[in-house]
């Protein structure tokens, strides 16, 4: 029987996926019942999903087989006790190729220095300062998953030192792997670049402390494109305000929209960009979302199936 | 007998090379008596020349072998007639990177519109525009040389689809490499961002005019880290302001310092970096020189010899 996959995105983004999604499945061989509207809960076998959608309480989906995220971050449903069935994060190629792509950008734009020049257009000819070359500067990497290895491996490929850390050890060429207590230390220590790409869990919560922010070299640059909440705000103002810290790149926040009178967008050593970092790009996540659905029709195990108790 | 070798390089960098070169000697297995100064000129074997040296009449360098410059660009030299020895350009490993992180750089700036952030910290929470992805983008390369070959194969590492020109056919792996007037004509057509390295020349002088630019895609972005006199300023400056060019990002002028009251400072749509996109570094430029008088001892070819008809 065919299944039925209820869209339960963000509505703005239906008439992209309205087309993306069924050209998926096609490439996938899979036919599947494309709903944008249901009245019949429990007729329902997938729901793709976002997390801020309307629907919270799952409990009338009483046929559904797995929920397929949308989005790459899963933190806000963990705890979503009505949600009994298998929960996947979003890994799409298009997101992870942009995620790395905005990285470098931001590592380029301070590694080179360019705000003297994009700031700076007054008729001063700048030009005493030769920075380091990429090979000579170390960017620091906390969270090797799917987003901050395909980073650290284009920072490796463009010549950069790259470390990285991550709860479970692990091997990846090209980066420094660390893990441990002393593993983030030790990354910590040498980074003056700083990138962070952890999943928000309990643990995780303010990994950027003040305590941390000391250990970075003094004038280290912070770029945040993976969860608000990974850093102590209080702390991180303080660090840039004593030059501790020399620069932040924050593309995500404990509120979003960053609020207008917070002080994150006054400061003039911090750029604030709005949640931009990695965007879902339709085609290629609606591949993921169709394979997931051939692999919950076939019986075979799911892609990047949460780990509830871990919280990614 | 050893020879003598006579540092005639900016003033500015005689601290630095006075000990980065006779290591490079040192580790070239070389030994060469090096001169900060000299009132015998018929004593001089090499001379480690910057164009902008006061000494402009090699006649009374009886003696001399050849001219190992610590530029890159050698176009004010060609016609110089007192020359009569072998002429070297430099190409050495930390330019080579310098530049074409440069290039990377100013490329994922507007490959990414980084400005709408760091210039817009305003409160407003503009997250509508989802770039395209590096392997959607085509940049185009004027010059296939040591500079420019380097920055297509990092920008190919980084996902882009990269087409170079230059005036004599090349194979390079990853870059799609054009030639002659339909070749120039076709790489335009398609970039959208345009990187110009070609040598400067009699036949490269205003290579980008009116009628080039206007091949472009429109808002195309041009990055010129060659020379100035490749475009023409004037055409480039009623490009910008019809919208036709997007942007300007210029490290080279036919005059340096870029006088304060030049248009160009003032254009909302042109960055002006002051010739920074590719500093020799002392010491892999030390190592270049070290080679090319262990060539010239040992009766070898020069590399990097320039032809000075051809004027590169």
């Amino acid at each position: 029987m065919t299944p039925n996959a209820f869209f339960a995105g963000n509505p703005r983004d239906w008439p992209v996926y309205q087309t993306a999604l069924p050209d998926a499945f096609a490439r996938a061989g899979i036919s599947v019942n494309l709903l944008a509207e249901t009245d019949d809960p429990a007729s329902v076998d997938y729901i793709i999903y976002a997390p801020s959608s309307a629907i919270q309480d799952f409990t009338p989906f009483t046929r559904l087989k797995a929920v397929l995220n949308l989005w790459a971050g899963v933190e806000g449903m963990r705890m979503n006790q009505t949600l009994k069935v298998p929960l996947t994060r979003m890994v799409e190629t298009g997101m992870t190729a942009g995620m790395a792509e905005w990285v470098l950008g931001h590592v380029m734009r301070h590694h080179l220095g360019m705000d003297a020049h994009i700031l700076g257009q007054d008729g001063a000819w700048r030009n005493e300062m030769t920075p380091p070359l990429a090979k000579q500067r170390v960017v620091g990497l906390l969270g090797l998953g799917a987003l901050g290895s395909a980073c650290g491996d284009l920072l490796n490929k463009v010549g950069f030192q790259v470390k990285g850390w991550s709860r479970r050890a692990k091997s990846l060429p090209g980066i420094e792997c660390l893990s441990g207590e002393d593993g983030l230390e030790s990354l910590l220590r040498s980074a003056e670049i700083l990138i962070l790409l952890v999943p928000l869990t309990g643990e995780t919560e303010n990994v950027l402390n003040a305590a941390r922010l000391a250990m970075l070299p003094r004038g280290a640059v912070i770029i945040n494109p993976g969860r608000g909440p990974l850093i102590d705000d209080t702390a991180l103002l303080a660090a840039l305000d004593s030059g501790q810290i020399g620069h932040a790149t924050l593309d995500v926040f404990r509120v979003e929209p960053l609020p207008v009178d917070h002080a994150f967008w006054a400061h003039p050593h911090v750029t604030v960009t709005p949640h931009i970092a990695s965007a879902t790009r339709a085609q290629s996540a609606s591949d993921t979302i169709a394979e997931n659905i051939r692999r919950g029709e076939a019986g075979e195990p799911y892609l990047y199936l949460v780990d509830r108790l871990a919280g990614y």
